[in-house]
């Protein structure tokens, strides 16, 4: 319970300073391009880690755990990008959604932010078992974001 | 000094543990698609920290530093995208130096972790002086590499 209060903190912290920081995207294209980026670097260091999960890959902790660690870090940046005015037109997947439902969204990326922490902290552990469960959290977190705000 | 020691031992243990944990390009275009997300990712964390240093913008000391962590991290990803065989060829501009002078590459890009990881720990202390400095320092590693590996 003290872990998860201490990360609960660190997300809000970051989310709020990095919300301050990141609000600078002089054209729509660049915002959409951002997010694209970001989502593109999680995915490659989520598909490592998925392998491993499902068996199809050897665990090897560090390994493991330097994935989390990027993903943990990336989790906190796209949010900014994606509720910037007039970005969910052009070449984006972005659903509308997001700006009809804005606290929605922010309490859905907050929720990924949490799970991401959270496994980047059980990474560190090195209990398979727990770290599948929190892979799954995770998983599970990507796929509720994207069913609510990104258009097929 | 101590700091300096410290900052040498996490760069050196961060890009060893990814190093271990990033060569998993299913083909030549998806490593040149990650490092180049990483690069605009960079440039994008880098920018308004130019503009606070060349005095175009405020300096708030939270937002710098969140930048500084972030060019921090991503400083850590693009090597092994960018040493991976055959992706000198295609929508790039890395130069085949890279495959020359392998050696070169990773000193050039250590030289480059060292130097965010400074700023980033710089950022921290708050003193304009120093983060203008070490800003400087950063920048003329991008030149120095971009230069050597990089084409026109």
């Amino acid at each position: 319970m003290k872990v998860m209060t201490k990360i609960m903190i660190f997300v809000f912290i970051t989310t709020f300073v990095f919300g301050a920081a990141y609000a600078q995207f002089s054209k729509p294209e660049e915002a959409i391009k951002y997010r694209k980026a970001v989502m593109f670097l999680i995915v490659q260091h989520f598909k490592p880690m998925g392998a491993v999960v499902q068996g199809k890959a050897i665990y090897e902790k560090d390994a493991f755990s330097a994935n989390a660690d990027v993903v943990q870090m990336l989790a906190t940046l796209p949010w900014e990008a994606s509720m910037e005015p007039g970005t969910d037109k052009g070449d984006t997947t972005l659903s509308s959604a997001v700006f009809d439902k804005p606290a929605q969204f922010k309490k859905t990326a907050e929720s990924f932010e949490t799970a991401t922490a959270m496994l980047a902290s059980t990474a560190k552990g090195g209990d398979p078992d727990a770290i599948k469960a929190q892979f799954g959290k995770v998983a599970q977190n990507c796929k509720n974001c994207h069913q609510k705000f990104r258009n097929k």
